[in-house]
């Protein structure tokens, strides 16, 4: 199959790395002279171009772009698209993508796939970044079923677990398990980094340990990044993050009532619930970090 | 040096190993039978005994109990413990232990090593749990020059790096970057787990990766220390939850006024403030988990 992606990224990058070990014809686009050169080392397409006509033979497009290239693509990108293509993004929030793209292309169809790294950019890709991890498709009543039958073919070749739902169940989903940590763990970095006694402040930052530095980890991750999932996913995250709080207030006045029975019956709560988050495939013996 | 442990569990009975190797002669105490068979096979000490008489000629006495049984140390263990030794503790809080044993021990000096793994009990302890770590120490004014001495120099000699500072800056310290992560974790998975659509609910215990599991963590921790820290450090605790829920109200309204620019600040300053917590020696490499 000839298939076209667009931005060869970390994900982008991966993705053609393993479309051709399965023998696909890969056409890479890419948007600056240095990434063209670092992509053609690396071997991450067939062929790599910065001029999107190089898609015209394409019968699946892969949009691998940043969130904002993807809601507000460009017309040059919009126009080089074929007629006939399958279309597919790659993006972690879907609504406002699948509302934008349906409307330029009547064979798209959403996707998301959940794997990852801290890496970013053309050295980033790697062959076997989707092993054991899943990939959400998110198919709507415009959607064509053979759409749906040639994007699972080729998710399934690449080796990830096909998820199915729906754009907004998606977002919501995500909102809670990839969005919010981010921001939680944001807030305990600046919390931490506010003490105002430098004594402690400087205590604190030398003695602190795994607990802190795994709680904060994806607080200290890329800002565009989270940046731009509030933009686009703002109404779910502010949801997340309004729940959230009442779990803090809610258990803070547990605290502060001496409720000793009822923390102990959240603690191990907690304890039990985190395993239906933790035990699934994508976790098993993988590292990968998912792509918020 | 004739060294006792009381308590051979997890952090007990590493420095008995550790201190083996070291050419000391170690005495050790346990609270069962089972204990005692477990501790005799692994060789946590050169002598295990129930027995707290077992005590009686050393010079320093390593008190490696849970909180509570430091903090309301029972007539028994007090009476056991000869006159001249010195006397520590390796509890994760300090404050209220110093303020108690230092009535008890003239040559008492509060101690925490900020170690520790997943694992707890007498099959759990390992000589080199304590490689690159901190080791804090909190003398007060009531503290003996040569009591220090003589506990910084066992210190050194296990490997750690010695740090010292006051009972009340460590709790406040720790509070921080050790208990305030088990709470915000804690909520985290309570907010996911409390998604009323089954769907999205489902969705999301499938598709959570490595953000999730991260900063999910030390909330899916043992519920009973948990609840201690909150016992024993309340004050400092629910200051630093104070603090947080003021930062995590402060972005929330910046996301609902779109004022994208401060939060981008904050996610940038996120990034650079995390630094500071996690270059320190006792995470360059070294996968273990505080003792909390």
């Amino acid at each position: 199959m000839n298939i076209g992606i667009v931005g060869l990224g970390l994900i982008g990058g991966s993705i053609g790395l393993k479309l051709q070990k399965l023998n696909h014809k890969v056409f890479g686009v890419v948007n600056s002279d240095f990434n063209e050169i670092k992509a053609k080392e690396r071997n991450l397409a067939n062929y790599i171009s910065q001029d999107l006509s190089i898609l015209k033979d394409c019968s699946l497009i892969i949009l691998a772009l940043p969130l904002k290239d993807l809601i507000k693509p460009s017309e040059t990108l919009i126009n080089a698209i074929p007629k006939n293509a399958i279309v597919t993004d790659v993006g972690s929030i879907k609504e406002p993508i699948v509302r934008k793209w349906e409307k330029i292309n009547r064979l798209f169809i959403g996707s998301h796939p959940m794997a990852g790294t801290e890496k970013k950019g053309v050295n980033a890709g790697n062959a076997n970044l989707f092993d054991n991890s899943h990939w959400i498709i998110t198919p709507t009543s415009e959607t064509k079923i053979e759409t749906i039958k040639i994007l699972s073919g080729i998710v399934n070749s690449i080796g990830c677990e096909l998820c199915q739902t729906t754009p907004e169940e998606h977002d919501q989903a995500v909102s809670l398990i990839s969005h919010l940590p981010i921001y939680i763990s944001s807030c305990l970095i600046e919390t931490a980094s506010s003490e105002q006694n430098k004594a402690i402040l400087n205590l604190a930052k030398k003695i602190s340990s795994s607990g802190f530095s795994d709680t904060s980890r994806v607080g200290g991750g890329n800002p565009n990044l989270g940046l731009d999932l509030l933009k686009y996913n703002k109404k779910n995250i502010l949801k997340a993050l309004y729940m959230y709080q009442n779990k803090m207030q809610d258990l803070e006045r547990l605290i502060v009532q001496d409720q000793w029975e009822r923390v102990l019956n959240q603690l191990e709560s907690s304890r039990e619930n985190r395993n239906d988050f933790v035990n699934q495939i994508s976790k098993s013996g993988n590292p990968l970090e998912a792509n918020n």
